[in-house]
């Protein structure tokens, strides 16, 4: 049987008729090697964002049914105009919407899960030849409306439909060739890895690097689907996203990542009695704002208030005040200060699991450089440290440098049966 | 039982977030007067043009599956915003795509017909309490692709959802008052019908009037939907299209109607014989070039050769003339000659089959003022010339005082039970 593939190509790989016409070229090719293809696009460049301008200029609080209404329509348009540009190639593409490709979701509208794919009409097109173009980004509730699945949902939509229909790889196609080391806007010589691992790719997008959606990574790992990051504009390969047992060796670091669109907000005499933290982070997630890292200072003596200190996304700043202002008189909490000059650096690798002297090395870097360290956190392979925002770039470097991430000590090797033969 | 009414909001109407405000209050306004509303939206102004020249910049022929993919979302940006607009209002609104709302079309893409309106999910959300505007111009195909119904489709989308769910009317709003005695920008003078038939008004949308779609009024004559046409800007009662049952009084003309996009085509040294114009004519609708007038003299003596005329829209010139000239040869038509110079005015009443001097008036009065006429066509209720296009304003005015038109002779009524009370 001839073997799958799913390409999705991101918002800045379809922005003119030009790129949509180099996706469409690049989709022919790889049918032309003998590939069946499904690709998935996003809205063009900018569509998004506009449609959304247009949902404000109307109503300051858009019905979240009407507003995926609304926004699916930027991928349909993406995939319509490339299925166009496919056909006059001499292939034969059909687009296809999120609902027509089987793409069910719940019907949380603005940020659907999606709880099944249904790709018997991707499955007869492929078998009829034709090459599928899917809409990213949206699916059909289970009450038959128009969903989305949040920014950055079409990473999302390719995963799942590499899941459902078996392809051999789902590749990401955007402007940036693969995962680098760090990012190489702050970090020159950082380097492109030919692997990560699941597990070092989720803690990557939870922590700063944007080249891979988080629930897309998740949704991998869980069924399985090798991610291929690669560059719209480039034929090399990028990066291979594997389980760990494909990924060979485990270098003791694998890459700095950083983010400075955080924000930290202190909460300062809070009674310490059970109850009283449940209650807070309660009402943030029913606000829908997603913590990081969250520190409580344990009361020196008996009865004594406590001070809960946590990150969030500074977009969801304001949303987290709203929601806590209501409760802070009833729970008895002092004060309420925030902070949104605050950065995070993070240092992954799925090699540290088994070497202990990581976390004192990254303290003593950034303790020479003289920067501040207010928060740290940690999972078995991540090391992430809140430190001010405007000292971020240069303790990004400095971590870089001091384990020694430009150079590809241990040489990864390309899974076997992938991409470059 | 509750009334429902259909109310149509046209490009222009809903061309900006002030618009769609206004379009979403007038929908309230009927609401709150205890009607039923279903609300069929166009694109907003320019959109359409705008994806259509997205796609030309993609591909010198677009796939006509795929156009329609893309048009359609234009329809379902204008139905979001506006259900954003009205449920800021107070007032619960559903969008639904051509699809959800049942419209059920052919497969002929870019040009789909209806052949069926499954109407359940509106009719369960008017039993919900909500207000359904529906994306015009669109619907889904038996074998399940979004389809469109052609320029100015969502007339009879509208006039379609009328028909299948009982509305006591379908109100079509525009940037135009109503239907008039003639196009105001040429005769100032020119009066607002209170009623046309739909006989006249088909007449009348073939021979320029651009008020209604004509596919809209056959369909709505077929099912019996009262039509309103009216302005989304003022409030005054714009013109109702009714069977003519219902039209009362029956003037000697109703409106002068005109067009200048017409252009003509003649064939020189046609075989006087059996076949040779089913050929060419066979050839023009395969091409889908819609003919009008078609004139044909016959020799002066057996066996010499014909002259067949016949006139199209404009726009399709190109495409006549590429279907035309393969098999220009092999018929041994001699010449192909081409006039885009030309116009056409026309006369239109249903009192005219029982008054015989009405083409005499006409043509004394073309006569009059020096206009030529080079062909005519008539039906019942009827009389179209063509002449020069730079004629076309001076013959309108003529025919538009030679008919006392703006002088309201016969004061229509308007019909029982309608809107004004």
């Amino acid at each position: 049987m001839t073997a799958t593939i799913v390409m999705k190509f991101g918002g800045t790989s379809v922005a003119d008729a030009e790129r949509i016409k180099r996706a469409a070229r690049r989709i022919v090719g790889k049918r032309d090697a003998g590939k069946r293809v499904v690709a998935v696009l996003s809205a063009r460049g900018q569509t998004t964002d506009e449609l959304i301008q247009m949902a404000e200029e109307v109503s300051p609080t858009p019905d979240p049914r009407e507003m995926d209404m609304l926004l699916s329509t930027g991928e349909r348009i993406s995939c319509a105009l490339c299925a166009m540009a496919i056909n006059d190639l001499g292939h034969r593409a059909i687009s296809l919407t999120g609902s027509q490709a089987g793409i069910v979701t719940d019907a949380s509208h603005t940020k659907a899960r999606i709880i099944d794919v249904r790709a018997d009409r991707i499955r007869q097109a492929l078998e009829d030849d034709l090459i599928v173009l899917v809409a990213g980004f949206q699916g059909v509730s289970t009450s038959r409306d128009v969903t989305t699945l949040g920014r950055g949902g079409s990473d999302t939509t390719a995963v799942a439909l590499a899941a459902a229909i078996g392809a051999e790889v789902c590749e990401i196609y955007s402007d940036v060739a693969g995962v680098f080391t760090a990012d190489p806007r702050v970090v020159p010589d950082a380097r492109k890895l030919p692997v990560v691992s699941f597990e070092e790719m989720l803690e990557m997008a939870a922590s700063g690097a944007k080249v891979l959606q988080l629930r897309s990574v998740e949704y991998a790992r869980t069924h399985g689907v090798r991610i291929h990051c690669r560059s719209s504009f480039e034929e090399s390969p990028g990066t291979f996203v594997l389980g760990e047992d494909e990924t060979m060796e485990h270098p003791l670091i694998t890459a700095v990542t950083h983010s400075t669109d955080e924000a930290r907000i202190t909460l300062t005499g809070v009674p310490d009695r059970p109850g009283v933290a449940a209650a807070i982070f309660r009402a943030l997630a029913d606000a829908n704002c997603n913590v990081d890292t969250i520190i409580q200072n344990e009361p020196r003596e008996e009865g004594r208030d406590a001070e809960v200190s946590f990150t969030i996304a500074a977009e969801d700043l304001r949303a987290a005040e709203r929601a806590l202002e209501p409760i802070r008189t009833g729970l008895g909490i002092a004060e309420i200060d925030t902070d949104s000059e605050i950065g995070k650096v993070s240092i992954i690798g799925a090699g540290m699991r088994s070497h202990p002297g990581v976390a004192a090395q990254v303290f003593e870097t950034l303790a020479a450089r003289g920067i501040n360290i207010e928060m740290i956190s940690t999972s078995p392979i991540k090391i992430s440290c809140v430190i001010r925002s405007d000292e971020v770039p240069e303790a990004v470097q400095a971590l870089h440098e001091s384990f020694q991430l430009s150079l590809a000590e241990v040489q990864r090797e390309r899974p076997i049966g992938q991409e470059a033969r």
